[in-house]
């Protein structure tokens, strides 16, 4: 049965664990498998027609050992110990009372004994993309952004009792609260406006007096999960006698049909003038004289043609459009933001990274990436890799080599050959079964084998077997 | 008569003149003279119908001194002896010989006895924007811009007799080759593509092997015309007993419907969505999987409702399109564009610029500037301001303020207290007539009054009288 | 009798005019010339060694008319009328009123109407730069700079009767006042501390509280002078029966010996890394240990050898100073700063700039430079060129091509092959006497020519007769 | 003994690690003891005296074991196997062969598999800044740098048998070549000029035909010593029957007496400006015709007087010169250069690092750093602060928030009240014991145990005792 299935069944975090770590299985299938465990019981489906851009959703699992695994005070110690968290970088010093929100972030590093003290007197800790200390953070976001097709993030808000760190705002992200520890009352209310449903950007602060009635209010326990939609706005505050630890994770930042059409428009705008003469074509020469907003109350016939010349190219622009090169240009531009995948053991075994090679007895053995016409290979994931017809060349954009620190790395990618595309698809459309190298549909052998060669040193394809029997 | 008319029927400059100097007529009308006296014979409205933007047109008009006053060598050799016209910035030296086009600048300013000795070697002299260094051109051209309602531009070029200055190539503006001295013989051929009629961009110089047969091919005298749409190749040689002279009249660069749309499209989706949820939701989280250029040839159901999701949203930006609004901009881009207007006498006795404040015996004598509520005005020309809509506030864009060199002034703008709007508008719709200042449609006499004398001061109003009588 | 000498002893300002009228003579004799006339009846050497950056003078001449013919407020009107006149480049509308000092510029252009409203309501007038407009101060600063070795300048101040347009503060140069029309009244006073003696840069404005007694009081009337070096502060307002018109003639901003070791010392300290392998020792291990404020007043052996050492590498950066190169250097950056020539006819007829090569009858004629072994040629003046060695090679600087406007042109400058050096050294040593172009020593006339020929056509040489006999 | 003692006496590495590991002790000292041991059994002061920036050293150990755990092959492979090395960036994959060399490396990371099969095809692999990987390198270097008051960097290279991996060339820096496995033969010149003795910058690649004799040929074993001062041209190649790893230590970049100068002289011309009016006087007015290049040989008592005059202001500079000041500045420099220090065991525990404020049973416990007026104190190291004068204020600037990357963090500083700067100087010179806060000169015991509390929580600070017990 799938986790997640198993998960909404018996109510345990163990759907979750079992989906981070079904890797035989297919990227897709796991991505979904997660999502569901981290909606459940509530169906996901349900959730996407009832919930999703649409209304808070909360769920009480009554299930304190839900996420356990996922994110403690104790990692919150251990990234301290290691001493690469910064403050203001990596981790916020907060406090909000009588309607005042500050900032106390020191310079440097943040040391236990400094944080612990600012804790103790009341401040809110939050820990800024938990996922470059974490690897079980890093391992679950970089499973769940390719489900949702669009950048996993994600912040943990360690809260004194009987405090608030925040003031009400709203965000411009999907928000899930994952209570990982203690309890939290949250107040979450409708978005006030029209325009402020869905927004681009998230709210400054805002105060009590700007709310209205909250359409949820309840404490949160561990295990419990809070999803709301941009827009509505929400604060959380912790009763006298419990701290409180969660994770929120976010996704669909500036991923609206809107921000398709910001790279699409242009795009068109530029196909349509390099196709259409219609578009090339002058502007009348007396058109300043009738149009302009000084003029927009005017009744004139040249005024109307006008107006319908600009409409009719605006609705011819449809033909012109390169939806699919644009969407292809967000996903490169996804990718970059893609945390690089986290491999369990066997896929290590299986990949480059676990291939053998390496120095003994004074001298490098095993080295040969043996990769014949016989060996059985497939993508690492499905979501690892985008082909993108670019004016230089046809580009494969690829994740492996990204950093856990969101665009540390320039977007990577390599240069392919043309010929080569049938073959990327001929990849992305068996996974998840495995091919032999032989199979690939490329002309001569030697070209399959140095393309799949070189995919394999990148990371992106992984064989049946371990290349080497060690 | 008008003089356009009178042109065409007897066939002298006469008509240009009259058209430059008739400085108490509507200066939209005045425009409009002088483009068809630089058309005459053919009628504007058949120029426009059959020529402009699609056709060559050769107009032999007998007349040597049709063009009489405009621009001469006379005029050239001034410029040089002026000191300020500087190789390359000013002046190319250029050659084309076997196929070869070269450029001869050397640096710094270009002196008489350097330039001459150049042409004598056989090297043709196009000095660039001579509106610069000629107060006719400047004039005729700042008349002209105000009909194309798109900057008016300007190139002479002298060749020496059995010489080509330059290779074959076509030019992304509307061209008017009016020949001032001498003759040249021109070979004009169609566009090669549907690509290249009415292109974006200029072409590459081209070789002979490129070139088909001409669509038309004439020796240009004296007084003729030749007009050519951009995207028609063309070459012009000097016969071996004759030097040539001409001046290229350009318009229409970057002016298309296309253009329109590039700074439309941005705001209008901008609007859609601040206004519409539908362009603020979500793209479906799966449409990485199924969209793409790799998925392209693919049947889908999804990838069908994609597609006509992203037309419809397409369409109905039809709906937020601020048309008046990007005219507006784009009227404040031209009008950043324009040569500042240049004014006869008696226009000026009526504006500041004549305004007789001087020193005189130890201090200044007639400086107040009495404009009263009886005072008549009117903008100096129709065309020298637009009102704009911005974010900061209402903007008053001008052109007196401008420099006769490209853009070497900043846009200038007076911010306008969004209560006097009316007014300019009604200083718009009067002209050409004169008003009283009394009935500006503002509040008070002083604000009247005030409003008055701020554009009066910039030289945007004229009175009927000169203001002080001397 | 020398023009200064003459106006010295006649009181009258024609010794100025002919100063600058004197083209035929040496260039530096002009130039002291003119310094002699401008501190007349004081002769130069009493003026250098008594008041020059030491004291202020006072020249009562009782010679209204001393400065006739250099700048008056018909030139300052003029320039107005000119309309290249922009408020905050050009000109600005000053008050000083009750200890305020206000600037009132609006924004565009300076037409006579509006500035002299603001004269009339009590603002004091500055001309920026008044060489821009008005050709004889041009002329007059072109011939000063030659004497100063430095950059000469000019501001124009118009005070309205009885008011004072700026507060009391010292400025970063030499100051000459020329009282040109009116009246006004001075106060001078002493450097207020030793570190205010000739100071590197000009102080804020002062209250005159900060004031103590000045060390001079005056009224300037028209013909008189008043001198006060960079540091004394000074005032100067209005009688309220009279206006002032004055020009400050300004010198020597940052051409102190602090300003050429500031070029000098790195330069002599590169020489010395790459000459002097004492320079390239590696510091002492462990001197951060015992050298370091914290430690100045430590009494240690190594500190005092560490200090030693120091010192006496500084005092053998004497013997790599590169002293001849960094003047060359200021010198470079002094030609840069410098005002072209003024040309008078006959020197225009003996120059490139009035070469007869002309158009006429439909082609150029008299286009050919003839420069003959026997043509006698001269420099223009001796301080507009300016030979150094630099990296990349030898260059030339000069100054015929530089804009009246500060900077606006880039250096100019020939690439000069080395083995001409001697000639440009010659062109120097001879002037102001004539030499035949035989004379040059380069190897082959062909290169005499050749090089002549070049500075001829950039204005920098003049021949003795017009090339060309019209 | 001392460690170094001990090494020279048995010639085993013990001396190494036990100076390494001798965290009691002054931080000085043991850096001396290190640098003794790296260049046992000659004696520091031997050292010194004869080879230091003067001639090559080989020290022979016949002791494989020497450098045992400073770094391996094996140590190697775990920087690859961590998947963070990144050609280019971290490791160079070269190879030198018939006279050219080549740099081979791909993009992005550098796995195993891929870095061997380079090495098994005859490339040579050298690692940057190996500190980045091995915390074994980092502590080594850390210690050492201290010793020589200036940055001390390393590269390891790996060549396989029969090969070389780059051309003869010199460097810029002190260099000591450890062989840690296999041999490497290696030849030294001395440098061919005087000027490319102690070089400010390292030479272009060489090829043999620009070499003499070497002055300096060897097969380094396991366990020996080369050093060469900058300057003297190397080259290294393995011979047919063993692979070499070696790691070259570097120090004294642009860490000579010219060095400090550069900072030096403006700042002491900037004081002699403010403080002697010479330096602001005036150049005279005719200097540029008798000074210049042109002029160098001419004998004019007016150029005698300059020289002179420029030459007594050079050397008046050393009045001037803020020695201590710009050793400073040098200091604040290398701070930022520094690696942060690496802390034992035992020191954490008396650290900040090491401080038991923890999150225990859903709280923090152990927070307060309870330091009192008897708690005895000490610097971490000598070398980690330095306190510096600037404009701002008083800055101490420390190195224990550096980054194990160069200058990958800012530099750090805490501005301190100048009222105790007195309690830094006095840690300083009280280093290596410790004081109890109370002895702080400072005014109030609250001053006292605030900076002291300041100091702790940066790590610059250790106590004698861990602050709490556990």
């Amino acid at each position: 049965k799938a986790p997640a299935e198993a998960a909404r069944r018996d109510g345990t975090g163990r759907g979750g664990r079992a989906a981070m770590a079904a890797a035989g299985s297919d990227s897709r299938q796991r991505a979904a498998e997660l999502f569901g465990w981290l909606v459940a019981p509530v169906a996901p489906g349900l959730f996407l027609a009832r919930h999703w851009e649409r209304a808070p959703l909360l769920v009480r699992r009554g299930d304190h050992g839900y996420y356990a695994g996922l994110f403690s005070t104790a990692d919150f110690e251990a990234a301290l110990r290691g001493g690469e968290v910064h403050f203001g970088t990596h981790l916020d010093v907060t406090s909000y009372a009588e309607g005042v929100r500050e900032t106390h972030n020191p310079s440097g590093r943040a040391l236990p004994a400094v944080v612990w003290d600012f804790y103790q007197n009341g401040c809110s800790l939050r820990l800024l993309s938990p996922q470059a200390f974490s690897p079980t953070v890093w391992h679950f976001l970089s499973i769940l952004q390719e489900h949702f097709g669009s950048m996993a993030g994600a912040n943990t808000y360690l809260t004194p009792p009987g405090t608030q760190g925040f003031a009400p705002h709203y965000d411009d992200i999907e928000a899930f609260v994952l209570q990982l520890e203690g309890k939290k009352h949250w107040r979450v209310y409708s978005p006030r406006t029209d325009a402020e449903v869905l927004p681009q950007f998230s709210s400054a602060n805002l105060t009590q007096a700007e709310l209205g009635e909250p359409v949820l209010e309840a404490v949160l326990e561990a295990g419990d999960l809070l999803y709301f939609p941009r827009g509505f706005i929400h604060q959380g505050d912790c009763l006298p006698d419990a701290h409180s630890l969660h994770i929120t994770v976010s996704s669909y930042q500036r991923n609206s049909w809107g921000d398709l059409l910001e790279k699409l428009l242009p795009a068109a705008l530029q196909m349509a003038l390099e196709e259409d003469v219609e578009y090339r074509q002058g502007l009348p020469m007396d058109y300043l004289g009738y149009m302009g907003v000084a003029n927009s109350d005017a009744r004139d016939a040249r005024r109307t043609a006008f107006m319908e010349k600009v409409q009719s190219l605006i609705k011819k622009l449809v033909d012109y459009a390169p939806i699919d090169a644009a969407v292809d240009q967000r996903a490169k531009s996804f990718l970059h933001d893609c945390l690089p995948p986290v491999l369990t053991q066997s896929e290590k075994a299986q990949s480059v990274y676990g291939f053998p090679a390496r120095w003994q007895d004074g001298g490098p053995c095993d080295v040969d990436i043996r990769i014949t016409k016989d060996t059985e290979v497939r993508l690492l994931r499905h979501g690892i890799v985008r082909l993108c017809n670019e004016e230089a060349g046809v580009m494969l954009y690829y994740t492996t080599e990204n950093s856990r620190v969101y665009h540390k790395e320039e977007p990577k990618f390599l240069e392919i050959d043309p010929e080569y595309t049938d073959c990327i698809e001929f990849l992305l459309s068996s996974y998840p079964n495995h091919i032999s190298v032989d199979t690939l549909p490329c002309e001569t052998l030697e070209d399959k084998i140095s393309l799949a060669t070189l995919l394999f040193e990148k990371g992106i394809l992984t064989t049946k077997k371990p290349l080497v029997q060690v």
